[in-house]
């Protein structure tokens, strides 16, 4: 659902043990103080008995001041009920790091989105390994920092970037078919803040040459999925998959043609999601709230 | 969300004017009542300030006793907020009347669905303007009415199988492929009670020979819309819809082949989303809670 | 494309190593004999150099009589060619054994497309290591084989069905969610003539509990796969697969039942490719011919 | 299939009344020209008795100079059949040009299919009703007329572009969500040269505000529709048609968003196709080869 960005709204996701009255315990805590939620979706796992939620309220009348709203709620409720959360606020802008390669397409789809306006994002920033698409980034305005990687820099590489992240104050990293496998510990300062797009249909086909791997099997169907990176490769929380049937009559070439427009679809709803704040982690799996 | 049956749950469906604290205020009748909520899925429709709620929850320590649920709901909440609402228990099996043509493929799906006990539900008649489906209603042993409809024996007729459907006590009828209008009399009597099959991707390609249609202006994907009967043919509020992908290379035998296996499964869907009461109608949209 | 089935056609399938002249040769060889081309489609594996080809022509004003078709072809074109070749006639009904465990809807599937007479095919008899679908065989009127199997009693047992099979000169086997895996040298009785079901998008998920799997991993999509049964379980040559897209409020009970629809309709569409002479199989991969 | 582009191959483009001998005869004459056929599509419509075929071969041993295989294929077979035929070679690369109005999605995607090298295409030129999009032509360095269009200078107008188009001998013209309907002479000097996008499931929804219309209509499936423009407004022949499910969560914008991605992706397909010279139109529909 479209949330209106008139006036400024709050987004609340939460996630604890089930109990009974946790839904009217929050909803109550908004309408009391004057909010006027404009969106609640909520899923409770009865396997696990952990519930989730994502709620959105306008802040218009709302009687607490919007910087005290999360000392308000970890004290009146989050500590109470064992409580993970985290408050959004949906003027603020994040700030989106792109890493990439050699491949353009995920770039161009990602700057297209940011350029035109469909996306509140910022982007300092586009990290590379190549120089390859270091124009396109020249043409969008973007600076580019070029940092070829090899087995025996990449552990200070990757500090070189992690201290560029924060110099400005990166909030999420979108791997745009970025070919470097990240490490441990990088991974470690973005926990599910990294999105990454893996050209196939997890698990099906991970690691390496995905395409090739299909072409193989002889699969009817090929897809991609985005997903936040996690220790194991291209095992992290999935966010988004999509497929397309392909034939006997494609060959390899025409899979990573055919494959691209999905990879770069499937990658751009994800960041879409992460940046609406839809997305919650446990488990290893994602919940997305109000997916459309 | 596969609700759990071992106990009985209350399902209650919720339409009306927005306003603040409508969550709250439902939500903390059930838990307040002793009910556990496993089940709540809610959509405020911003443009039309329209609220709409679909809340299920168990029944076993809720104090009070099932009969006097709906009467207290009433009197406490749905009046003073202007409630359109419906209660449910998931206990209660209802019962589907199948109407059905020449074609057998849509009459096969729903026989099997019912007879594997994959739905929860009673089947205690079809209907049927020819006698060609007769054996199989006979092979699986439900009772079949052949009433042939003329132009002139219509009216007759759709009297006659009012009052069989009355005496059968029919909670909803399932038009599996019947091939003929109803009047707008018929359908009064049943309102958002009458699940149609239509095999086209509507509103492409209403009424007749819509396979015929869809190869003339050469589509490139052909669907099957399950819906409410409505006053207007093919006009009432859609269910669920899918589509499969069709060729030059196909011609309307193959059309008709391809469409066949859709049509069956969109309209089991949309029965098994009405027999799950996860369905509210609304200025001829349906909302359709927790939809997988 | 809809063969029609009027008069007998003839079909053939070819693949054999690429060179010049093949696709003239071949269709001067039906031309010159007074053959109609009525549906002619070819693909040439350019990485390994390999042509296919399926062509399907009128026999009506054929020269040549039907029961020397092969022969003449194999002398006049074949040999010289080394070409792989299987010639079929329109006219001609295949027998199919279905074997089945306790799962029953893709049973009711078959039995349904056969019943209608959607399918041109014979069913002489339905296998099963379990008692459970018996009723349905009988209702359909068809001969049903309780063949419990133990590890102990797996190797007798399969000698003891091949042995029904050869009596009643099954051409195929269709593996409607049969939960044995058959044996090495069961499956070298019927190359390529035995169509499993895996209720998986492959190879994602092989083996036992997928559904569990895929629940499991967070996966967005589910699928389902036809494929040919092969040595190593689930890794024979892919006939179709289709997926549909689930999410976090989907549990493991409700995968399985928005699956069950895929995995009856993917290997209906098998099946059903099957019976018309559409696919070869080449180095573990399917070529499907005019796949609509 | 992906044809390889290191030798140059011609590519054949045939429709003609069906008879025996077609594929014979053409697939020999490239034969005992010394051809080699690397991809060969043929469609017979049974129903009208017409002839389709697509077949390209490598030019590399051909004894036909390139410039005279038009008029040897005309004297010795097109006339003889009555044959509709186009000839194109694989390394002339077409003139495109793009007319966009203020939405910059389809734009920007065509656009980056172009700079990337993916499209073998030459833009040299952008035409446009408003100047929005002017920054982004500049960006990528491709000329941009900006052609204001009222009722009243809308013949004029007409007239200059058509004069821009010549000059710069344009082959082909993509509407990238250009929301000016073309005069029927316009479309006259670009038959099937015209290729449109259009943000609905065509037939559902032509003309104006097709996502607004889709909203209130309730459907569950939207999607988007590219066709060669014809006289009809949106009834030209359908090249490629894609679609995305939707719930009543989505308001009109999440239609317009969610839509968004579709078109462009639909669109460049359809503009892939075209260039690979893989489309006849026949009675407004679109023969597509090769499809994958």
């Amino acid at each position: 659902m479209g949330i209106k960005m008139k006036s400024q709204n709050a987004i609340l996701l939460v996630s604890c043990p089930d109990q009974k009255g946790l839904v009217t315990t929050i909803t109550e805590f908004i309408f009391k103080n004057g909010g006027n939620i404009i969106d609640l979706d909520q899923h409770t796992d009865l396997a696990q008995q952990v519930f989730f939620m994502r709620v959105a309220w306008e802040l218009k009348e709302f009687s607490i001041p919007k910087e005290k709203i999360g000392e308000f709620f970890k004290v009146l409720i989050a500590d109470r009920f064992q409580m993970k959360w985290k408050l959004y606020f949906s003027g603020e802008i994040p700030k989106m790091a792109i890493f990439v390669s050699k491949y353009s397409h995920c770039l161009y789809e990602l700057l297209s989105k940011w350029q035109s306006g469909e996306w509140k994002v910022d982007i300092p920033l586009i990290i590379s390994n190549h120089e390859t698409t270091k124009p396109i980034a020249q043409q969008y305005g973007i600076p580019y920092y070029y940092l070829p990687v090899t087995l025996e820099t990449k552990i200070d590489k990757e500090k070189e970037v992690l201290e560029i992240l924060k110099k400005f104050k990166i909030d999420f990293i979108v791997l745009a078919r970025y070919m470097q496998i990240l490490s441990q510990n990088f991974i470690a300062h973005y926990p599910n803040k990294i999105i990454n797009i893996h050209h196939s249909f997890l698990p099906a086909f991970p690691g390496a040459k995905p395409y090739e791997k299909a072409y193989e099997r002889g699969v009817k169907i090929i897809g991609a999925t985005s997903h936040y990176a996690a220790d194991e490769l291209d095992a992290g929380p999935i966010i988004e998959q999509d497929v397309v049937r392909v034939s006997h009559k494609n060959d390899i070439e025409d899979l990573k043609r055919i494959g691209r427009d999905f990879e770069k679809i499937v990658l751009s709803r994800a960041v879409w999601l992460h940046l609406q704040r839809k997305i919650l982690v446990h488990q290893n799996r994602t919940i997305v709230f109000n997916y459309s």
